[in-house]
């Protein structure tokens, strides 16, 4: 039997701190299949456990002296801040002590001490973000959703593999549908990114179903999205702000009678629910795809749910060895690189590899 | 007193045709301010007319045998239409016979038809579409919303400088706010092109606030949002979207109950409200500006209170000369642009121009 999946849970990072974090990281270890390693001040971690009956389960703490502010530059944060919470967590998963890492913290930092203490997985040029989002028949990941800015189409191709195994291993879906999102459903819709890419996927092996556009996110005939970083944040921004601002131009009008406050109630949960699931709660976290080690980026806002959720969504991506699945995915894409690179010089790009 | 404006509407255009386009226009030429020329079949729409009480209002029909479908290629259009309703009132544009064009038509032909037969006003590099979305206080202009795909700084301050006259002189807004939709509100964040742009922003005489993100689009706090026409029409697809997913989440949530049923009801009729002003009903289309003559483009799916408010809007902006003001800005403009230029090279950015 293989050793259980070991997560290294930032326990001071988000809005709400240790008291929210570490009930989550405990509701986590319950499930038996998997050991937590809370990183942070131990005097409030030992404090919160003593009030939980935490009896059986692979709980450890690893001592920090500092925490992260939310506004804090990541680069600074990098420099700087050595015994934070969120470096420390990253050192464990380094030297090999835990398989990942979840924070709720400044997400700019987390992404920075993923990428720098961690590191690549050779092969991957960019790990990127994945947002996991609720539509109306199943979850569809858009990725990246702000971890590069500027993309090249070779880096959107590597997102589409990242996302692609993790929907595989963690979400368990068979052969994901791939979309590329751009304007316009015909091939050669959209901008030069997007073009570009477009023939980089068709001489892919995945099941890539073409151009999608910004409509398509919630219909849920599509498992994977892929974007630049720049497209991905503003999409998810956006959507983060309809759904507030509908909840609020909602509340405006019903502000009017007692028949519409009571029809508001029920309007008002489903639209939280579904505001709540676009602020990650549901699946946990954003997974930083890419990288040795998995990284989870929580809201800022998570409760203990949403830490539960990421925690167990980390080991789920251990347990089923992903990261290896993307190497052996790699070692096929650069064939494919090789391929596509030749096939645009000669304008052939009909082959299609398996 | 001076002349009236002339506004073609292509009456052919949209999902449901002259029987929504021409009482539509109707409506508009009832405010007795301006004239319409409708263009299209002429049997259908003097059927149509004769069915309404027109008279004293000056409505005026320019027959074309062709209609063009939803589907068809612009440079087709351009190339193989030339008796259709869409190149026939965008002709009239061009002879002066009209001042103005509205077609809820192909959106796609039509941009190519506003471009290459009315073509540009001199200065301006790349005529942009604008959306105008409701939020929680004030509409807010979202410019360019897909008529340039590839954009570079200089394009998004002359997107910057045409919204700005347009919320000025059409829209009644005093000083209006311009933002930059990036990632990240503190400066120097977002991508290359954000970047760059800000810094030219940053040296305009405009009244700008910075860099705004996806969430800020709904609040109201800014009144015009300048990005590049991918990521501005990816984010009105994901409006559609979203809003079209939430009313059917919703749905699903409210099977349940009678007194669910109820609320639903108010809720959907909100949720319909917005997802309709999204749909540019509210303001009747999405200026494409830039042109020499102003064009509104509207959704297929307009009622005839979109067209009305379209036609509307398009006589108020030949009413109050925004193609003038805009020639007056781009002289400003060409300041800027020359300013700009010396600035970056230097990186002396702290001018700030009157």
């Amino acid at each position: 039997m293989s050793k259980k999946p070991c997560i290294a849970v930032d326990a001071m990072g988000g809005d709400h701190g240790p008291e929210v974090i570490v009930p989550g990281a405990i509701q986590a270890a319950r499930t038996k299949n998997l050991s937590v390693v809370l990183v942070g001040d131990e005097g409030k971690i030992k404090n919160i456990l003593g009030q939980e009956n935490i009896k059986g389960l692979s709980i450890d703490i690893c001592p920090a002296s500092e925490v992260v502010g939310m506004e804090e530059k990541p680069s600074e944060v990098l420099r700087k801040r050595k015994d934070s919470s969120i470096q420390k967590a990253f050192l464990l998963a380094r030297k090999g002590k835990v398989d990942g890492v979840v924070s709720a913290g400044n997400s700019g930092a987390t992404l920075a001490c993923g990428m720098f203490i961690v590191g690549r997985i050779k092969g991957i040029e960019r790990p990127a973000l994945a947002s996991i989002l609720p539509t109306e028949k199943k979850p569809v990941i858009l990725i990246d959703v702000g971890a590069n800015v500027d993309c090249k189409p070779i880096h959107l191709l590597q997102f589409g593999l990242m996302a692609e195994i993790f929907a595989r291993d963690v979400l368990k879906i068979k052969e994901p549908k791939i979309g590329l999102l751009t304007i316009g459903e015909e091939e050669g819709k959209g901008n030069a990114l997007t073009k570009e890419s477009f023939n980089l996927f068709k001489l892919s092996s995945f099941n890539f179903i073409g151009n999608v556009e910004g409509r398509d996110i919630f219909t849920g005939n599509v498992d994977v999205i892929v974007c630049d970083g720049f497209v991905g944040n503003v999409a998810l921004k956006l959507m983060e702000g309809l759904a507030n601002s509908l909840t609020k131009i909602l509340k405006q009008e019903v502000k009017k009678s007692l028949l519409a406050q009571i029809g508001f109630l029920l309007g008002r949960r489903a639209l939280k629910n579904f505001s709540r699931k676009i602020d990650y709660a549901e699946y946990g976290g954003a997974p930083l795809l890419g990288l040795k080690k998995i990284a989870l980026v929580c809201h800022g806002s998570s409760n203990s749910k949403a830490i539960k959720n990421a925690v167990l969504m980390a080991a789920s991506f251990v347990r089923n060895k992903a990261n290896l699945h993307l190497e052996e995915g790699l070692s096929m894409h650069r064939e494919i690189s090789l391929l596509s690179k030749k096939a645009l010089e000669n304008n052939t790009q009909q082959t299609k590899i398996k």
